[in-house]
């Protein structure tokens, strides 16, 4: 008899923590991926705003695993699901399962305006950081060449749309990269000059914090120059203008880079599931999922992670955040490995051990159960969790060394034009690259 | 009277050399530049094979140049020369100068066979080194996912065009990635049984080191398995096949991997600005100049670098290497400041202290004036130089610890598929990405 063959689809947080905690389980997994790398998705802003390479924060799924027997990694697209026949649906390929563990995440949602992606990139993979980076610094070059004084304020105007912590954090690492990392480059261009807006729709920013954090954060925020606006929605969007609305108030401003950080969708995979699966989609397209994690009627088919409506003890909907999906990944991988021993399952339960979100240099705010941080004290604690949460030592031990020089320094040494493939090439005039 | 205005086309080894030589120069510097980094080109095969990340050989021009008051950096496409005006054109925009250093380098040349272009990428640049990253890397994974053991043994066949310093290196470390890093990765290829095919046309690699040093470099490649085919020249390339002709004798090669490291072409800057000084063109499209590097006629314009067709005091061209460039480059900035102060001028004499390169782990050929290193010394030699060169200390640590790391645990961890814009998006069977 073969042994139970367990297919996990995606290599992030979920994925790879389902993997590798199937390590002593006598199965057979395969770790489909369409890329070759597990991404830690909590730094790609550093990524985005120059302070590190892809490289630092990627890691080759193969060389993670390498060590792993009972594991095999396949870099392939999946396209469908047959529920019935348990077949995973590849390009070109088919690949039967018992158990499947879909952990296809999320991406970058715009509430239906998909006219904006290209006006607004969001932060979800390496090349968004990307051309994020490369939107950013083509858009100082292009005002360092620009006369009209009022074109250049439109070029240093930054609107950040979304106050969750990616928003905080790139808003803050923005103010950080004007006010010091630039400053002296330019000759004409004054780039600590830039004006920096962070719109949220809800009345505070980080809004999964409690209030006084919130509160915490939006002082900071300030005190760096960043303008925040909250209770403010975004209604239009082209490559020179954003239009805001603040209650029955509409204010149009002149920007010529947005960043996304507002919403995610469910990754496309969830729709074939659901279809597959004959269930009703969840909020965002997410695929619902019952205490067990497994798909209704198919207790073989597990979601988990961003991909997976799953709901709380409480009855509330689990945050799209990098410790359910990794408890997740872990609690499946018990379930598999109890139902071999015939042993009894008991429901996912999520520990929340708390959240926490970076403002910019020295700041942040952290709350670790009833404990709350902020300030210098929470940015260390920041640093100190984040880093022993990268995967592997090298890594961890050249972050920690770019992130010193970087806090000495102030400057930021990945802030390189190269040519992602989905903007123009870097050129004189590139400041509308959609 | 205002300032003489030196304008630097080119930010590589000669065009910033020049601007930094110029520093206490009473001049206004003005450093155009299509790209907002300078580019250490040497280690660029490191990025290409997933040993470095492009930050860390590629660092901003205006971080390098931004204590210096008198040297502006402005991110442009130059497209002309006006000589007689005394004007350089730029897509947008005119830019006067009293003095010109034109840098603008090289280029992959096909020897006419612009065709090949696509098929067997060169190695001139960060997108150049990314897309052969991604193009090994996807090779691998489609060799895990193929049945048939010929058209495996063709995606592991790899082909590396030139036996310069360039291509032994990639070739080399080809070998070592395949024989180490990559071993215990895959489940159903194995890497370490990768074919590796290193062509020159003429009788022996290193041509331009003493032939004993081009002995040893080939017994060291062979010794990593890399078949060294001298006399030989390619015939024909495809997706799939390399044709190979040594004397009479012609064989074809079941390949999909073909590297380029066979010649440069100057850039296409080059034939504009013959055309304006209606001289005639050098080898390879090179503009030539006389003892004092300015173009005949135009005592005012000099060229430097690559794209200079200049000749050493014994009358042979000097080679394409960063000290020619480096040296061309401070030898004009002294032009410059010997005719402000009407000194006399000395013709340009080019100081060759030596050449090397190395082969793979702990192996390299170098030759320093008399002296002739080669194995473990030499490559530590290699490692000591090149570390040095890198022109900012932040980068020397980083790669210092990195290939340190890389050395230790025979990693490689820039080994990331990411899109860089030429080739397709990482899919299920990316064999023939052209």
């Amino acid at each position: 008899m073969h042994k139970q063959r367990v297919v996990i689809v995606g290599g992030g947080f979920g994925g790879l923590n389902a993997a590798q905690a199937l390590r002593r389980v006598p199965v057979d997994v395969t770790l489909v991926d369409r890329r070759n790398f597990h991404l830690f998705q909590p730094l790609l802003y550093q990524v985005a705003t120059g302070g590190l390479s892809p490289s630092n924060i990627a890691v080759p799924l193969r060389s993670i695993v390498r060590k792993q027997k009972n594991c095999r990694v396949l870099m392939a697209e999946v396209v469908d699901f047959d529920l019935q026949r348990r077949v995973l649906k590849l390009a070109n390929d088919e690949l039967p399962y018992d158990s499947l563990i879909v952990a296809a995440g999320a991406q970058t949602g715009y509430f239906g305006r998909t006219d904006w992606a290209g006006v607004a990139p969001g932060l979800k993979s390496i090349e968004d950081a990307l051309e994020i980076r490369r939107r950013v610094l083509t858009t100082f070059e292009a005002a360092e060449q620009e006369l009209d004084p009022a074109r250049r304020a439109a070029m240093l105007t930054f609107v950040v749309i979304g106050g969750g912590p990616t928003g905080v954090e790139l808003a803050g690492t923005l103010a950080e990269i004007t006010r010091h990392t630039l400053r002296q480059e330019f000759r004409r261009c004054k780039p600590e000059d830039a004006r920096i807006i962070l719109v949220d729709v809800s009345d505070r920013v980080l809004n999964a914090f409690p209030p006084d954090m919130s509160e915490s954060a939006r002082k900071h925020l300030q005190a760096i120059q960043v303008e925040v606006r909250t209770g403010t929605r975004v209604v239009n969007l082209d490559e020179r203008h954003v239009e805001l609305q603040t209650q029955d108030v509409r204010e149009v401003i002149e920007a010529e880079t947005v960043l996304w950080a507002a919403g995610v969708d469910a990754s496309p995979l969830g729709a074939r599931l659901i279809q597959a699966a004959k269930c009703e989609a969840g909020r965002g397209g997410r695929v619902p999922v019952g205490p067990e994690l497994h798909v209704a009627g198919f207790p073989d088919v597990f979601v988990i992670g961003d991909l997976a409506a799953a709901v709380g003890l409480d009855g509330k909907p689990l945050p799209g955040v990098a410790p359910v999906a990794i408890q997740q990944g872990k609690y499946v991988a018990g379930v598999i490995q109890a139902r071999l021993n015939n042993q009894p399952i008991v429901p996912f339960r999520y520990h929340d051990y708390g959240n926490m979100a970076t403002i910019g240099r020295s700041a942040a705010v952290a709350q670790l159960g009833s404990w709350k941080f902020r300030g210098r004290i929470a940015w260390l604690l920041w640093l100190f969790i984040h880093l022993i949460q990268i995967v592997r030592f090298e890594n961890r031990l050249l972050v920690l060394i770019q992130w010193a020089w970087n806090y000495l320094t102030f400057n930021r040494s990945a802030r390189l034009i190269t040519d992602v493939g989905r903007g123009k090439p870097p050129g004189p005039h590139p400041s509308n690259p959609s």
